[in-house]
């Protein structure tokens, strides 16, 4: 797994329309749009290692939250992102790895969301311009 | 070089405080804050290779002009970021190569804006949701 974080005033996201990905999720109202503050941003590629590596949940977890102690943030979302240059898992597999993740920081007590997946999203966003705004990380 | 494309409705930054590179460009009323609408968004990593490849700025406006051409865009913005897995260039290396890069584009009649080199910034951007909306090249 990989991912790219940024840390935002506000993040804000609306479903447009299917990807060419067999495995989506439905749209309901619910996920298919939401604004969150004051939030990291995670663009994540679950990757074709991945799948030998039944650690790598736990792995990113450690990492998400020593970020997010740093940064002093409790709202995260995690969006899943094709484009970090790795190569990608089975979407089967990237998609029950993110949800998977989105469980288990919830169970922590983060406020989590996870657009849908399978989907072209419109982004609205606002990074913040300090020295721990852009963080990226393989796991 | 490798880069990553946001296509945006609008994309603004403000520059905020100096990075740890000891490279770096001064601030003027003219690069500090700037805001441009309908335009791509590189988010640019030059590389420790490109060092030894002097076409690589000719081959990635080659790759560019492709996907402005798809977008019906002249607008672009050039902003250097570290954080796409790449094996970074040497700063001094990196500046000049993303101020030819400017240049040349500036020549062929694109509005290219580049934030300072050297400083962290503030970004506010709302990205499109379409199947060209987000693209990620090698060069």
């Amino acid at each position: 797994m990989r991912f790219l974080s940024f840390h935002c005033e506000y993040f804000k996201y609306m479903a447009t329309k299917r990807s060419r990905s067999k495995v989506y999720e439905e749209l309901t109202d619910d996920n298919k749009e939401y604004k969150l503050e004051n939030a990291i941003v995670l663009f994540i590629s679950v990757e074709r290692q991945d799948e030998d590596k039944p650690d790598f949940i736990q792995n990113s977890i450690r990492e998400i939250e020593k970020i997010i102690n740093q940064l002093k943030v409790s709202n995260i979302v995690i969006l899943s992102f094709a484009h970090l240059f790795g190569q990608l898992s089975s979407p089967e597999f990237g998609l029950q790895s993110l949800k998977k993740l989105t469980y288990l920081l919830r169970k922590k007590g983060f406020t989590v969301i996870r657009p849908p997946f399978g989907w072209f999203n419109e982004l609205e966003m606002k990074a913040k311009g300090h020295p721990l705004s852009r963080i990226s990380r393989i796991i």
